[in-house]
């Protein structure tokens, strides 16, 4: 068979030549643009050779602080096209997690959205391999900026080249993106993926049984583009033709009703903060989503409240799945096996509930303190990976040999697995509630607590008891409406059929807001740091 | 990211682990079983340790000749999981091939449908590496043989060790499988397909714009497993959990109908002519085809009036696609765009009865005498491919370097592609006919009369001419009820409003047989010599 090189290059060649006409639909920080393939390909060829021309070179780093659109687009085939590495930067991390993240990767040019300037102007002189900067507008000039040299995305555009052609001898396993990971404690970790790893997760999540992502659909990815590659969906998408839906920034629920309306939107994805603020817009106005085939929701386990209400309520097919940084991301996906159409819908949510079955190519094995467990659905332990889209270190990081062992990745997420290969994610190991020798799952509690109808989030954590070691206590946000209206008491006796009694939180606490990471995932860690200062304050 | 290699054992692995429960029904030459995957899985094992047994090495080759059953499917992923190389043998071929490829390949062992052996048996003595015979049979005892060393499948099954492992270092660029290809003239030429060839080709059918093969479906490959890996199809489907239904050896349009019925059959794939019975089944007799979600054909290009029938008449969507055994098959299938759904069913007939759009993973380019020919619907060239799944070579033999140049293979077959990327296949090469130097294409001339509805099969050859250099001549095989009631000059009649006057043949022969290969193509050879023989009759 012939060696070709699995590359991220015929991706964009494959929109340009067969689907031409197909559009990408981009909301910036003015107005909603309408491009075509052949457009965002030409202009992804002179972002090429703009590149090149401010001497980006063959496996040089070039950072992206951007949102969802358009050119964040253009950067993510035009740069690692190139050979060179999109690195795309979280704009929600600290400034000072995101100086060590551009001075650890090397970044030598940045593309950044004009509304982040300001960001990087205050840590720009610690910035120390930065060569150039290049603001990504929709005006005709450049904002007033401290940052040089500095260059309008633009005007580079239009003064290039767009005979440039990508060079031909690229090697599959040679870097084509970098992300970082948030760490519990310590900087961020950095993931390299492939063009091999982005090529096959692409075809992964193109397959059937996966996501189907198809020239058919018209795709929005909500989940941020420096988020692991808003999950791959814009490298798929392009791949296939698929019309894409980019949401822009500052987008509200709102806002993303009315464009899955507007544009017919098939498929979205994004975290389930995103679709619990979705569902209480459609409570609150009506919208025709009758275009959506599937909702993909990642990045934290989904409560059972949410598939119901998105699937019963407004007949939107929910895709439950789970994925992280180290894995491209897609690691499982809950799509029901033929013969499981034929159960109750109640017990189809129980399915849909779980993250899902393993994706084509990848293998996995659950390590629990003796060895791999039984896939029952009962016992614990340790998601591990391995396969072609799943990352073998951290970039130059000493954290490397915690997680990747015997080759094998080392999840940190604790998880069962039920007889027909269903995945759930129980808990991560740090968030694992350890009480009188048994263990206590917090996602478990969590997603009960936000079936309830009064519920609007909820999270758990273990707090420190003499006796038992830890003990659970809720933190919970209920909706508006029923604000002073419901218990503590109420949510626990709704709890108690539902849990062998030592898994009963000790206390319920009602706040105003779950504190969230960068990507909207709970950070238990600050409500731990908050209930280690109420009880210090009294015990002053 | 990790370098695990993309290697076939994943799959028959995943359906063990993930789809144990799932069936293979096979049709075997005494009645009809069913297995499930996770017995597959154990028999294949089996099987994996018997071949070990008698002898077979990493890089060995094993030759099968059998129709498709669910042995044969266990030993589509004995063989290559064991790191030996499969190799299917077409049965229909002559012995003189036969014996030809068996010696060319190195054969170690052969593994043989009982039905298959008399076949063997006369050429025995000219098998140079042959060192043991294995009948694949569901008798108890083994029939009367002059094989030797001859061995009973089932009972090499019963005696081996289920604890067999697969080794797990192979490199996903070693050999999995090989087969032989007719050539024009002269000895079969062969192929050989990697792992990562076979991983990628599974992964291509499983995308929801290509065959979209999923676990929700039941798929019956009807193309034989002994050709180009009966389309990949088997691969794919124990990959993803699909049931399998395998129509074992001599089966009837009757019997297919009977068992997609049965079955609940969701696709299904085979060559035109296979299509063409099924058609005449469905319209002497009432079947339930309501499962059908398609009916993959590829192999020779399908009539526009068969595609009609089965879309319009029995409500059974037609899938056109094109392949050769030296592009693993699948290069291109015709899933209309999204906008051309849109399109009236003429008009999207018409896109249909085009071979359809290049899948994701491959590049194409369209050679003509002067370079690459414009995309437009008229210009013709032959057909260049490339990619991971296209072969890079014919397995030690000189012709290689008439096909594969300049990294390209060149295909032979002419073709036009449109300005929507839809590939036309206008004839082979050799079948092209040149007639006042201009382009006839037969291929255009046969479907156009095929759509005829007293019409059966029709195939069109050039007739060397004094004056044009060649000119057309069309053999038609006319169906039941039409014979002897409708005469040459109406079929004429019938194609001069739809081509250029000097396109119309010259004259109709009607026949009662089309002669066709042993993979069910027209043999235009056989045409052109009986038409040489009958001028020379005439001439004397």
């Amino acid at each position: 068979m012939m060696n070709t090189p699995l590359t991220m290059t015929q991706m964009i060649n494959r929109a340009e030549i067969f689907f031409p006409k197909k559009e990408v639909v981009s909301r910036t920080e003015s107005r909603t643009q309408r491009f075509t393939y052949k457009e965002i390909a030409n202009r992804t060829k002179r972002l090429a050779a703009s590149l090149e021309g401010l001497g980006v070179k063959r496996g040089d780093k070039v950072g992206t602080m951007a949102w969802n659109h358009h050119r964040h687009l253009e950067a993510y085939f035009a740069i690692p096209c190139s050979g060179a590495v999109l690195h795309t930067i979280n704009i929600r991390l600290s400034p000072q997690h995101i100086v060590y993240i551009i001075n650890h990767a090397k970044d030598k040019v940045l593309l950044i959205d004009a509304d982040i300037v300001p960001l990087i102007e205050k840590c720009q002189d610690q910035l120390r391999t930065v060569e150039a900067f290049v603001i990504m507008t929709d005006d005709d000039e450049l904002p007033e900026t401290s940052l040089s040299p500095v260059y309008h995305y633009e005007k580079l555009l239009e003064n290039a080249d767009s005979e440039y052609a990508y060079p031909d001898d690229l090697d599959e396993n040679a870097a084509a993106g970098m992300c970082y990971t948030s760490a519990t404690t310590g900087n961020p970790k950095g993931v390299v993926y492939s063009h091999r790893a982005i090529v096959l997760h692409s075809m992964a999540i193109g397959m059937a049984d996966s996501a189907a992502v198809s020239e058919q659909d018209v795709a929005m990815p909500v989940v941020p583009m420096f988020h692991v590659n808003a999950w791959g969906l814009p490298f798929a998408a392009v791949w296939f033709g698929t019309t894409l839906v980019m949401p822009g920034p500052y987008f509200t629920p709102k806002l993303l009703a009315e464009m899955i309306q507007q544009e017919r939107v098939t498929i979205t994805a994004g975290v389930p903060t995103i679709w619990l603020g979705l569902l209480k817009e459609l409570e609150e106005n009506t919208y025709d989503m009758s275009s959506l085939r599937g909702v993909l929701c990642g990045g934290a386990a989904a409560p059972k409240g949410l598939i119901r209400a998105f699937e019963e309520k407004h007949k939107i097919p929910f895709m439950h799945a789970y994925g992280m940084t180290e894995t491209s991301p897609l690691v499982v996906i809950s799509t029901l096996k033929s013969y499981q159409k034929e159960l109750s819908y109640e017990e189809q949510l129980d399915i849909k509930a779980k993250q899902g079955v393993l994706v084509p190519g990848l293998e996995m094995k659950i390590m629990g303190s003796k060895g791999e467990v039984a896939w029952d659905g009962k016992e614990m332990g340790e998601l591990c990976l391995r396969g072609p889209w799943i990352a073998s270190e951290y970039y130059d990081d000493e954290r490397t040999a915690d997680s990747f062992r015997d080759g094998w990745l080392h999840t940190g997420d604790v998880v069962s697995v039920d007889g027909e290969g269903f995945m759930k994610i129980v808990d991560r190991t740090k968030d694992l509630i350890k009480s009188g020798g048994e263990w206590i799952s917090s996602v478990d509690l969590e997603n009960t607590l936000m079936a309830h109808e009064a519920v609007f989030e909820a999270a758990v954590i273990g707090v420190p008891h003499e006796q038992w070691q830890e003990r659970p206590l809720a933190y919970v946000v209920l909706k508006d409406p029923y604000k002073g209206k419901i218990s503590q008491e109420e949510l626990l006796e709704f709890l108690k059929p539902q849990f062998a009694k030592w898994w009963i939180p000790d206390d319920v606490i009602f706040i105003d807001d779950i504190p969230k990471s960068s990507v909207g995932k709970f950070l238990k860690r600050e409500l731990r740091d908050m209930q280690q200062k109420q009880l210090s304050n009294s015990e002053n």
